[in-house]
């Protein structure tokens, strides 16, 4: 299968580089075929401006929706974000590894999306009826790929825990899972998430390495996160609220969008 | 007061760029001091690189939070950098305004936090014994200043509702107002949000500012969101667990951390 890694750290002596050259290396010898964006090695742009759309008329008002539309549709986007697009239709599975940063993406990684998802791809997509909102939440360009994160943190992993200090990984990782890759229509696996990242031993990256390696194994047979379709009768339309009666006795906050059978 | 303002959109003939013209003015007319960062106008440098430690050793190895850590210490922070480190000591509240971009800060706003917040001054601050894990969730640096965020999102407000599709706002927002400002010691305001930004005339426009006039008035007196604080007993150390039986009956997920009386 086709894995593309999107990959976020500016210290290739670091564990996340460690990790990239492994999931680069273990991939493709699992066969598959792997293209990876190193972003700080690329020297990603980061921001997105008036310089992604380069076919504007000078001096108009920039409308970031409108502008993507109309760039996207007419083939002119800027190469950068072409490529990186490309690499997104020709993948059956996405990486994004990263350190996380303020509980949540570095800002080169956000600007990947910020960029990248352009209106017409990620997002806009499908028709809006009584029946449908677009095509969005399970539904839209990348479905029927996979996406997982990768991710290294420095604090404890009880602190991210259900009742841990920080809030649990699953919710805060809910924007990016949720909101950037299902969003499109992703499958999105459950992130792989190593803690305590500033005391790696030899040992215990030798685990991380064999836990990584469990969920490469499943990457393409492992049950996604089972979110819930946004077009499949759970929610109202067009409030998008979901339905009365649909939820588990006492689930709770973010988890409501999590299918019961889960 | 004095106030300081993060401000992050690329047009400033945009909603935004109204609402930021809005906030001075309004700000000043309070009788505040307004100190601004736009942070397109700035070109912001977005991505922590090793160029933000200007002193290391050539060739050494980055380590962020090390780097990080010997750049505040030794007063080898950047220029740009360090100017907003002192903006955000010379203020009494921060407001932090942005669109809502897949459901987060965008680039250009993330990595203002990822450069400016280091290690001593946002993080990495206090001491960690049996009774305190760091100053941090509610003490530290920025202890009795004020935060709030001001954003606009394209999407309807129930789709942003406790059951809304995207989510609900508060737990999106999550990882902004718990873990970025409440982290390092701010008391973070309820986030002013407007919806459905692309639908805009003059008369929503009005009481867009209607009501943010009203939070502007009370951003020092209205309550600001009952986080709880980690090294106020609520907590178990050093799992960071919270302690049995303190949340409300069917208090949903990341509410959890905010204290029982609110």
């Amino acid at each position: 299968m086709n894995i593309f890694i999107v990959y976020a750290h500016p210290e290739p002596r670091s564990l996340n580089g460690s990790l990239n050259q492994y999931l680069q290396t273990r991939l493709v010898s699992l066969g598959h075929s792997v293209q990876v964006s190193d972003l700080y090695g690329l020297h990603w742009k980061a921001c997105l401006d008036s310089a992604d759309f380069p076919d504007r008329e000078p001096g108009a008002r920039l409308d970031i929706s409108h502008d993507s539309k109309h760039a996207f549709e007419s083939g002119t986007q800027t190469p950068d974000v072409v490529a990186e697009q490309q690499k997104l239709l020709w993948a059956d599975a996405v990486i994004l590894q990263f350190p996380l940063w303020w509980f949540s993406l570095p800002a080169i990684l956000k600007g990947w999306v910020d960029r990248v998802f352009a209106y017409g791809l990620a997002y806009g997509v499908g028709e809006h009826s009584e029946r449908r909102w677009g095509d969005r939440y399970g539904e839209g360009t990348f479905k029927g790929k996979r996406a997982m994160l990768v991710v290294t943190a420095g604090g404890w992993e009880s602190h991210y825990a259900e009742r841990g200090v920080n809030g649990s990984i699953d919710d805060l990782l809910f924007p990016i899972n949720h909101g950037i890759l299902y969003y499109p229509g992703f499958d999105v696996m459950p992130p792989f998430v190593v803690y305590r990242v500033g005391r790696t031993d030899p040992e215990r990256y030798q685990q991380m390495q064999t836990a990584l390696d469990q969920r490469l194994q499943g990457l393409f047979t492992d049950a996604p996160i089972p979110y819930r379709m946004q077009n499949g009768g759970d929610y109202e339309i067009p409030s998008m609220l979901l339905k009365p009666g649909l939820e588990q006795t006492g689930q709770p906050g973010l988890r409501l969008h999590q299918r019961r059978d889960s």
